[in-house]
């Protein structure tokens, strides 16, 4: 990928995150993005617990699903959308903490298919401990109106 | 499960959700709780969507995770709580529509891990159709401070 | 679906599945097969154990793929051939007794994929158990030499 | 791990593969067990076979829950035996080629539960590729006759 093509991939995927509602709503933001990678930052805070105090496992997913998405859809054609097929999380620690990273990641890139990780990491006490692990199928949907990121 | 059980996994049920303070971010309620079955159902907003304008994987997740916990917690002893071990789920359609409801049903309760699953629907148009299909492993936790619920 | 079609879904299921060496090898039959749903039954046997005796979980994972996939088959146009893309499975109880059945049952045909869960039941002492559940995207390939089953 | 638990860790994983009867029916074979890591290989076959041709997906997962049962089971203490809770996996691309391996690993060993992946890889015209990939939920089950290993 040419340092130009690059260039695209980060516009396209920082306008179409700028649209998720959800990201914005959670607290998440971008901290990274590259060729089929891309990393998400999110803050502890009581507006995404569970009851315990915990970052709630959904929140944890959504990032881990938009890290993974991005990752595939920064690979993809103009013109084509990225959707989430399935996904799988495995909970490994209690979500607590500074900071949490998703670091989405391509694996495969198909034609239609594309078959995505995320590792999500706690920052407690200045060390980073793996919390979940993700693994996701992402589509390609292209020529259906307005799915075009 | 005595009519007095009911009302404690009831009670117990929803004020462990009034703790989720995601459940709270997203808009989600509680429609019913009963032994083995708890319903929650949220509403499409710009506010939980991913770039489409449909509901966000993950705010969908969120609401498949705490009505499959709350069904297992809801069969669980007092003094137990519960956590995520695992999920998968997998996306039919997009989610979109006036109203958004994830059904969480015990499958199995082990003395340490339920299997649960969640079948998420979404009504548009007077019609409702499944959109979204959950499995999970929840785990009982016991004598750890802070997670009786 | 017209009775003349539900006589070739069953044809092309039974010759695909004699060209699974696989089912042959474990000893998995088909018992039953209608539009979206297809039944296989396998015999526990040292053959198929894993080290504490119960029948190995990759036993019960080829014949729920195959019920799914054939599930998923049944219901596609003629040509098109039927890969997996992903499962997972939970385990719920030992398998043990003396006759395992899965069930494969399409939850939703889409054009490219199809989203279908598989039961799994053991049999002992005159009494069936569900001991494991299996949910999986199934793809319909079009157009490639040597799929089209 | 000393030397001496590494040896010992290596004799109770062949001791319980060898009483694992799918294995042996398969024809796969363990190449190499380190502390968290079980490598078990596979050689393509009709009698392995789906109805293309390729390796079925329920051999794949076969040898991918050994190698990361084995893995877990590999830094269990002595007394206790493992069972797979769950597993989830990605086909990547067909099985073919002249030998299959899987490659499990712990990601994190739990007092109870054990997080583990394995990759799949096919080795065809001198080149590796990954075709499969896989998640497991391993459990350490204590004080159950029959089950040590």
């Amino acid at each position: 990928m040419r340092e130009n093509d690059e260039g695209q991939a980060e516009k396209r995927v920082r306008a179409s995150f700028a649209k998720q509602g959800l990201m914005t709503t959670l607290g998440a933001t971008i901290v990274d993005i590259a060729p089929g990678r891309v990393e998400i930052a999110l803050e502890p805070a009581p507006a995404i617990s569970q009851q315990h105090g915990f970052v709630h496992a959904g929140a944890l997913s959504a990032i881990a699903d938009s890290a993974a998405g991005y990752a595939a859809l920064s690979l993809m054609h103009p013109g084509q959308g990225v959707l989430t097929t399935e996904f799988k999380i495995n909970f490994l620690e209690p979500a607590a903490g500074n900071r949490i990273r998703a670091i989405g990641t391509v694996m495969k890139a198909g034609r239609t298919l594309t078959f995505a990780q995320a590792e999500v990491f706690a920052e407690a006490d200045g060390r980073e401990r793996l919390i979940a692990y993700f693994t996701a199928t992402m589509m390609a949907v292209e020529g259906r109106a307005g799915i075009d990121d």
